[in-house]
């Protein structure tokens, strides 16, 4: 049942249908996270990630549970974040399809350390991130990781002008619940810039 | 610096850079968060947004601590969340550029209300959120809000064979620090189907 406010029709509103609870984000950047559990780096692919802080920079990631990436995490107090481009859509599927319970998934990419030492990140993405662990929020069936950024790591082949250019990283992103990956597409404008026009008028 | 493990040459490492503590996620959504403030309709432009939980359905926001969102939040304890389509990108970026408490923005949108009563929704939005607040997670200049989905709205436009097609939603992305928009580009391939290639090799 939709209300309307006062200067609308029922009958114009009433195209608005109720697509139920459970929606997800449109659309979900795809990361691989990494954390080392016994000792040995395990990779786990996860959509459900934002930016959570501006200074100091920090990120949350919500995790089932159960999850083996979640006691790797805990165990070091670190994990990583790890951007693949569209070409590594099949190590990054294989990575959501299969947990490291299952599948040892230590062979399937070349892994590097940074200043963290047991975050373990992947030497083909283009971006990854190493995080401290900050706090766990932990919710009914998930529990969402805050992570503060300790350090990033790209290559020249991915700048512009002396930016990241997200052209070149070419992340993937995922929607559900068609289950699909996609490809950043068109460049529609300029951000904290086309709006302007509005306020002028 | 970069420490390798074993099996890689510190020569091939060193073609990683470190690029800073502030990065982004790529690409981020974009979408519009709707509260009332003191009554009136406000929204605001908001990337860093992400599902948190499955069960319930909860997403988590991440707003800096003065925004006037913020205030209408915890004014009624709803929000929502809306997703404007390529064509919005004006109006999108006008909430992103001007605060509510310089701008009134309760005009730019025709508005509608769910079953929430208090969390405006945006009748052009191809996709509109409401949620209840259910916490919040105070950071050191952001708070994260944690939202359970009470409702989603959206048109019958929108469908494809009984699910929401992301490319006639058309959402927006952000990428930072370029500061552009982007819309969803070409398909990749099948989720948690892809991957399965590489377990039977």
């Amino acid at each position: 049942m939709l209300i309307g406010n006062s200067n609308r029709q029922v009958t114009e509103l009433m195209k608005k249908i109720d697509v139920g609870r459970n929606v997800p984000i449109y659309p979900m950047p795809v990361t691989l996270i990494g954390s080392n559990v016994g000792g040995r780096p395990n990779f786990m692919a996860a959509a459900w990630i934002t930016r959570a802080n501006s200074t100091p920079p920090m990120l949350a990631v919500s995790l089932n549970k159960p999850r083996l990436t979640a006691e790797g995490i805990r165990e070091n107090g670190t994990f990583s974040v790890n951007f693949p481009g569209t070409k590594m859509v099949r190590e990054t599927d294989y990575c959501g399809l299969f947990s490291g319970r299952d599948a040892d998934k230590s062979g399937v990419f070349e892994v590097f350390y940074g200043k963290l030492e047991t975050a373990p990140m992947i030497e083909d993405c283009p971006l990854s991130i190493e995080c401290e662990m900050s706090e766990v929020l932990s919710l009914p069936t998930n529990d969402l990781f805050i992570g503060e950024i300790a350090a990033a790591y790209s290559e020249e082949r991915y700048f512009t002008e002396g930016r990241l250019d997200v052209r070149k990283i070419d992340p993937l992103l995922l929607t559900m619940p068609d289950n699909s990956y996609w490809a950043v597409g068109e460049y529609v404008g300029p951000a904290w810039s086309l709006g302007q026009e509005l306020k002028e008028q």
